[in-house]
Order: structure tokens, then C-alpha cells, then sequence
């Protein structure tokens, strides 16, 4: 028993730490074809690449994680030889922040910058969320007008569009300074309020999620969950509660055309009553008022780009307006009810972030993508842009005697010297096991070559698509079979050209 | 006093750690041409993509670090909730071994697998060494032949090529068995002299650093180098070191044609002698043979893929053949002296790694290219790859007065609709500072609208290239100019067709 014991502790587990995994060939093409049409969207709009390293200095970081109550946890840390605290990122906005702050006078400003990477929480991870995942993010730094940010919300929709999710998406508009404004209008400003609000704002952030009565419950006293759990409120009185699930529930009708702008007219003359005569609630809204005429007038309506008072954004950074991208799609949900998809991008202004470097603020807004959530979207709706052009398999050159695999080796180079994706198998075994993993290899064809076939100069072509199809029987017409045999010999010196028509044949090019 | 000190401790300071570093837009751009070069090279062999998280279990990496003395150094490691340790991986072969065992059924066999991506050393950083830095890998497990090794040299060699580095690099092959074979002819063989053959098998990889001389003095006793630091030698007899740099100091003359084969007839027998009647050491040199004779077959010449004693590689996993790509042109050093680039790639056999994790050893063979090493070389030889085609800043619509933004940013969208690269000024400055800003962007052409062109329905076009030659007094001809005016005004229908004009002008395609 001991020395069983003692073999198992010598062979080490294959395994990955929890919330990480290994992407294969497919995934990762398809992928790459989603990503590729957000940059290409990104630098129509004139923005340009950075890649910042995965290791930063944790101060540099700062402490802007979504959850406060643990301001240590959350991030992969570790100490460098000088005792100083590095951290993995775990977004690409405070990076950007960092950098800018680093090179401010050599880069041109207003500076459009976009970043994807992986970004890394330390967090429990569950279905669907990763200790390391990617983003893909989009910001304007030095540009102070709420131009940029209607500009950062009109890029997400050309985005969402370009990805195919034409009329399957809507973007989300509010601003900080109207919440502050409610929040002033209920009692809760000034710095020692801080907290609160903080509550405040992640208890509207559920309404989505809770509806109105878990929100109201986490407005005041709180509230226990299903399984019994139960979360501390806010502490609001009922006036302050009900005052905030009024300005929350403004619910923008789908009015289009010239009836537009009135609309907005009217809609922004409801808002100003819930914030009342707070300063920085109107500033808020004239704000979110300018962006919605700014959109209407760049071709993008309602149905694209709107305000909604329910979106707040759980950072505590941001600073004015915020916005989130929601695809309107049904799903159904873990417990079986139909939910819309929900939100696949979002940000906002944080005009403070940058400046914790510098004497001087410096404005800066943008947003990130969630790219594993968009990822599932367009897997669920089984975007054609995932599919792409499918590529063939590589050309397998069996080995029928190892003595001569010089040969065969000179048939591969052949093959791959005319462009054409080929290998030589490699491995000890026979020809059945050969053409098994040929077929699992998505091969189009096997070249084979037996002593008779080398002393008559020639390479059998086994055509593996044809082949599978006839053993299918769709090919059952015996002249159509005739006419393209799925095995034939050929001169050596033929056989690049004849494999170049079988690929032709089964791949058309356009 | 105090105060300013108190300031400056609240600003932080934007900085990122030793040997991390951030990329802008060119290099990105130039880096993702050479990367995608060697994607299609591998791709061209058959190699399929396979992507591993940048975090592992600190024992699936295993101690396989170059250097053994610190053990416990060298990599970035942290603990997870459990207390199990999780560091960054520090080169892609320990993840491969991981993620084959993990999924071993599941994947055909042999596997040819290709892997780019950042990799984390926690050493001291110094010029052109950095703490993440990229590599990209190829390999392929469960193929025991050395036709695997032989194949892995020859996508090396025509990898090189692809980028464009023909007749300015050479391959170089050896073999641990051999150099096992050495040891043993010296008496160096056994489980318990393991530490001495790897002092012995890293003085001979300086070989091309120090000359024969200072691996002498690291076979003997030690060595003293310019700073005063000594370095403790392997502690050989002369004999037993002059053993070895007869064998290290083997050259391979440049023979082609016809006489190459009959040359590695000689040369193999040379080496023979060296390892006297260990088996192992014959079986290594079998095995070059062997692969030598592949390569040649397949039309790789000396001048491409050729056997060298000198190359060891410092990793202790390897257990069959090693190979080297390395860079022949000249370079001058720190020190002034003219040196040939070196090595940008290198790789081996390592059948144990895979079988750290299961019961029978798994062959496997593969190499990894030092990704900034190589694109350092491909700048310093000026490769127009990495110029590739340079694309056009975005077309800047200026912004004169800021309350008609809303007219500007419909122009944009006008520009953008049409696939043209534009944005719209976000800054608050005035039109000199505008113009310096769309120059600094690399902008083919600004849009200009004054009040006057507003009522007239026109835009003005302002070809900044032409501007700048017209600057420069290349285009002094004054019917020349006139035929290509530097700005003019065109109706805003015309806008979009007018700046397609100018950028087929400065940017035509093909």
C-alpha cells in the first residue's frame, strides 16, 4: 500500500487551477475572426493600438474593484525583490491610465486608444466566470466633452453591428451626476456619504436582476435571497426609497422621426423633477441631454442609443456619463425563466483616474467589451462570422515502409513547396491506424505510396471527402462516381497539381 | 516642508516595473506581420493553434528552470485559496506537456502544435532582457523518430526563409546522447555525477562567448572573468577536458552536392572515436546521422541544417537531439567587437516531460523562437516586413465653432459610413493646434467648415501630404500644383468621393 502510495505521488496531476482553461485550434480561429472586426471598427473610428504589460505595480492599479469590503482580494499579488507590491491587471483601464500619465507629452491629444487582452480576478470562479479572461477596450483621453462619450457610445453600436447584431442590441445612457443629483435630493451627499451612496448604486445596479421589490428591500433594510442569505440595505427612509425607484423606473417608448427630440425634451423635463434643484443633477442631466441630441443628429436613434435611468455602473470611478451595451435577445436563464442576454459592454467618463498621477485632472472616457460574453452571444446565435472560411485539414503523406521515409519526406516538402498545408505521419504505426488519423485530422486527401507505386514513379491519391461521401452513398450514381474517383495514381511529377484539384474541388475559393 | 512632501506622495508616480514594457501602434503592427509570417509557416506543416492561460500549478511547471542553483527563483509565484502554489508560466513546453496528459485520448496523435504567447522570468532585467517577453513555439508529441527532430529543423529553416532571412542563418544540430557518450568516455557517467555533466554541458554552451580557452577553465577549475567573479569550474583532469574540447571543436566544412553525404560519412566517424565504445554515445550519433541524412534528402544543405558539437542547450529535460537556429550576419557588440547575431530559436527532444504526468513516457520534440530576439534582428537587417503596407492616419474633421458639433460629427459619420478612417477633433484648442494635431496623427487630409461653407452646403479638403511637399518646395511647378491644389472647397455631397481621391493619390493600393 505504501509504495502504491508512493508511485501515485510520483505521477504529478494534469490538471489547470480553477477558472482557467486551454482554448483549441477552432475556438481560437473564430475568435480571432470576432476580434479582428472589432479592431478593424475601432481604427475606422480612428483609434490606434497599445499593449501594456500583464504586471504593474499595484499601487499603480489603485483600489477600483468592484467590491470594496475586500480591498486586498481580487487581485493576483506577489512582492518583487525590493519588497514592492506587483499585481497581475485585472482591467486594461487603469494600465491605460498609468501609460498616459508615463508618456503625456509625446502622445497626441485628444489620444483614441484600443487595448485587448487577458485581464485576471482573483475571485471564486462558476460557470461562465474565469480568474483570467479578456477584454477589449476603446477609450478617448483629453477630450472633456460629452462629444467623446456620445462618440464612445456611437462606436458601440457600429461595433455590434459590424458583428452582425444588427437590431439585436440597444446602448444604455446615464450619467453620474444625475445620481448624484437624486442622491443630493434625498439627503445623501457630501464625502461621509460616500458609502452609502456606493450601496445606493449597486442596489439600483440589480433592478435588471431583483425588480423592484429586491431593490426597494436593498434600498432600506435589506434583503435575503432564496437561499437565506441576507445582504445589509442602504438604510434609506421610505420617501428616499421610493423617490429613487421613481427616477429609476423612467421608461424611455419607442418613438422615432421627427417625434424624437420632443421626446427627449419631455423625458429630460420628468428627470429634472427627481433631482430637484440639485446643481450637479441638472449639470447631469443637460449632459445626457447633449449626447442624446449629438447621437439623433449622427443617424442614431432610439432604438440604437438611449438614455435609461437603471444604468449605474458599479465603479466608483466614474464621473459623469455612464453607458452599457445590452443585447435584447431571449435566453433562457440557469432556472429556466427567458431573460434578455443582457449586457456585453460597458463604461463610462472617469475624469480622476489618469490624474492620480499628475498634478493637474486630465478627462477621460471609454468602454470595454467582455470578450467570452460577446463570444457566447455570437456562438448563440450562431453568427456566420465564427464560421468564417473553413480551412482544410493538412495533406497526409503515409508511411507504408520507414526505411524509405526520406522519401516520403521528400513527397511533403514537395506538396509544401506548391503552398499546400501537408505532413508526413509520423507516428509507429500501420495503415488503417494511418488513415484514422488522417480522417481525424480533417484531411482532404492521403498520398500513398507502396513499393509498386515507387518503382512505377508514381503516388496513389486517396480523396478522404469524396471517400466519406461515398461511403455515405450520396454518391451512388455510378458514372458521377466514374468521373471523380475518390482513388487515383498519378505520376510523382502530377501530383501537386492533382492535389491542388481535389482541394479545389472541395474548398472553392470565394 | 511637510506640505510638499505630502503632495508628492499623493501623486503617484506612473511608472511600471523593471523588464516590463509597453508597445505602441508600429511596433504592434510590425510584430503581428512577423508573427503571422511564422502562424502560416507552421500552419503550412500541418501545426494546429492551441492557446494554455497564462497560469499553472507551480508543480505541473516543474523545476525545469536554467538555472538549478536557485531553484526556487525564477519565477513569478503566488498562493492560491487552498495554498496550493500557482506561478506564471515561464516558457510554453511545460503547459503543451500539461494540457497533452490532460486530454490525452482526445487528442490524434502524433501531435503537431504551434503556441504564441508572453512568458514570465522573475530575473534581473537588463538590456534586451526583459520579464515577459513573447515566444512562439512549435512542437510535436508522440513521434519518436528522429524524422519528428529532422522535420522540426527543416520548419525552422523554412520559417527563416519565409521572413526573409535566406542565406543569413544556419541550423545547428546535436545530440545529448552524444554528448552523454563524452561524459562517459570521461567517466563522468552515472545518476550521481548529474550535477558535474550539467556544469560540464553549460561551459561548453559558452563556447562561442568565451572562446575555447575560458570553457577550458570551466571544465578545470573554475574562471576568473573581467570583473574579478569567479565562476567554480566542472573540476575535470586535462585529459579528461582536452577529451572534450577535441570533440566540441569538430567544424563542419561547407560541401555541397554530391560529396555531402560521403562528408557526413567522415564526419560521424570523427565523432565516433570521440565517444569510444559507449553505446549511448554511438546511438547519438546514429541518430544525427540519421537525421542529417533526412535533411539532405529533403534538399537541406549544410549551408541550412548541419551537425555542430558546440551546441548543448542549457536545459536539463532534453534527452535526444537539440538544435539551434542561429543568425550568421555581423553585429558589433557592447564591447565594440564584431560578433554574429546568434541564436533567435532553439528546441529538442524531451521524451520525459509528458511523462511526468502518466505512466509511459511520451516522445515528444519541439522549439521555441525568442519572438523580441527576432524581431531585433529583422529591424537591424531592415526588413520590409516589418514596413509592410503603411496605412493611413484617420482623416480629421476640424471642429471651428464647438456649438454646430453635431454637423461636424455627422461629416464624420459620412466619412466613416463610406469605410474611410476619420474622426471628429475632441480637444478644446483652436484651429493652429487642430492642424498640429491631424500632422502628429499622420492624417492624409483635414475637413474644414467655416460658417461661410456651411451656407454655401461645401466643405473645404485640405490634402496634408500635398501640404507638406508643397512645404518642402518639392512641388515648386506651378501648373503642377494647380493641377493638384493643396485645399480646396467641394459641395458636401462630394465630400466622401473628393477625400477617396486624395488617398488614392498618397496611398494606392497594390
Amino acid at each position: 500500500m505504501a509504495k502504491a502510495a508512493s508511485n501515485k505521488a510520483d505521477t504529478l496531476k494534469a490538471r489547470l487551477p480553477r477558472g482557467f482553461v486551454d482554448r483549441r485550434e477552432d475556438e481560437i480561429a473564430a475568435q480571432h475572426r470576432m476580434l479582428e472586426t472589432i479592431r478593424q471598427s475601432f481604427e475606422l473610428y480612428g483609434f490606434e493600438a497599445l499593449e501594456t504589460p500583464f504586471v504593474e505595480y499595484t499601487e499603480a492599479l489603485g483600489k477600483f474593484l468592484p467590491d470594496l469590503d475586500r480591498p486586498n482580494e481580487g487581485v493576483f499579488s506577489f512582492q518583487d525583490d525590493d519588497e514592492s507590491w506587483l499585481s497581475l491587471r485585472y482591467d486594461l483601464t487603469a494600465p491605460l491610465a498609468r501609460h498616459v500619465a508615463e508618456h503625456f507629452d509625446a502622445i497626441p491629444k485628444p489620444y483614441r486608444s484600443f487595448r485587448a487582452g487577458y485581464v485576471f480576478r482573483n475571485e471564486k470562479p462558476g460557470p461562465g466566470r474565469f480568474r483570467q479572461f479578456m477584454q477589449f477596450d476603446a477609450d478617448i483621453v483629453g477630450a472633456g466633452s460629452v462629444a467623446a462619450d456620445a462618440e464612445i457610445c456611437m462606436l458601440m453600436a457600429d461595433t455590434l453591428e459590424k458583428l452582425g447584431l444588427t437590431g439585436q442590441f440597444v446602448v444604455k445612457v446615464n450619467n453620474r451626476k444625475v445620481l448624484d443629483g437624486v442622491m443630493e435630493a434625498i439627503g445623501l451627499a457630501g464625502a461621509d456619504k460616500a458609502g452609502q451612496r456606493l450601496t445606493v448604486l449597486r442596489a439600483i445596479d440589480k433592478l435588471d436582476r431583483l425588480g423592484a421589490d429586491g431593490v426597494r428591500q436593498l434600498l432600506g433594510a435589506g434583503r435575503k435571497d432564496e437561499s437565506g442569505d441576507f445582504t445589509k440595505g442602504a438604510g434609506l427612509d421610505d420617501a428616499a426609497v421610493e423617490r429613487i425607484l421613481a427616477y429609476v423606473s423612467f421608461q424611455t417608448a419607442p418613438v422615432e422621426g421627427a417625434d424624437r427630440m420632443a421626446f427627449w425634451e419631455q423625458f429630460f423635463g420628468a428627470w429634472t423633477d427627481v433631482v430637484g434643484e440639485s446643481v450637479i443633477g441638472r449639470e447631469g442631466i443637460a449632459e445626457l441631454h447633449a449626447m442624446m441630441r449629438l447621437c439623433a443628429a449622427a443617424g442614431y436613434g432610439f432604438d440604437r442609443i438611449r438614455a435609461d435611468p437603471s444604468v449605474v455602473r458599479g465603479l466608483e470611478y466614474y464621473t459623469g456619463p455612464v453607458y452599457e451595451a445590452e443585447l435584447t435577445f431571449p435566453v433562457v436563464n440557469e432556472e429556466g425563466q427567458t431573460v434578455r442576454f443582457g449586457s456585453v459592454a460597458g463604461g463610462g467618463r472617469y475624469d480622476g483616474l489618469v490624474g492620480r498621477f499628475r498634478a493637474e485632472p486630465v478627462p477621460a472616457t471609454g468602454f470595454s467589451i467582455g470578450v467570452s460574453r460577446l463570444f457566447s452571444a455570437l456562438q448563440l446565435i450562431k453568427s456566420p462570422l465564427l464560421e468564417g472560411t473553413r480551412k482544410p485539414g493538412p495533406v497526409v503523406v503515409l508511411v507504408l515502409d520507414r526505411e524509405n521515409i526520406a522519401d516520403y519526406q521528400r513527397l511533403v516538402a514537395l506538396l509544401r513547396g506548391a503552398d499546400i498545408r501537408a505532413e508526413l505521419y509520423l507516428g509507429g504505426s500501420g495503415m488503417k491506424a494511418q488513415m484514422k488519423y488522417a480522417d481525424r485530422r480533417g484531411s482532404p486527401c492521403a498520398i500513398i505510396q507502396g513499393s509498386n507505386e515507387r518503382e512505377a514513379g508514381e503516388v496513389q491519391i486517396k480523396d478522404l471527402i469524396e471517400g466519406a461521401k461515398a461511403a455515405e452513398g450520396i454518391s451512388s450514381n455510378a458514372e458521377w462516381k466514374a468521373a471523380r474517383p475518390a482513388q487515383f495514381s498519378v505520376p510523382e511529377a502530377e501530383m501537386v497539381a492533382r492535389v491542388r484539384e481535389v482541394l479545389a474541388r472541395h474548398f472553392p475559393v470565394g
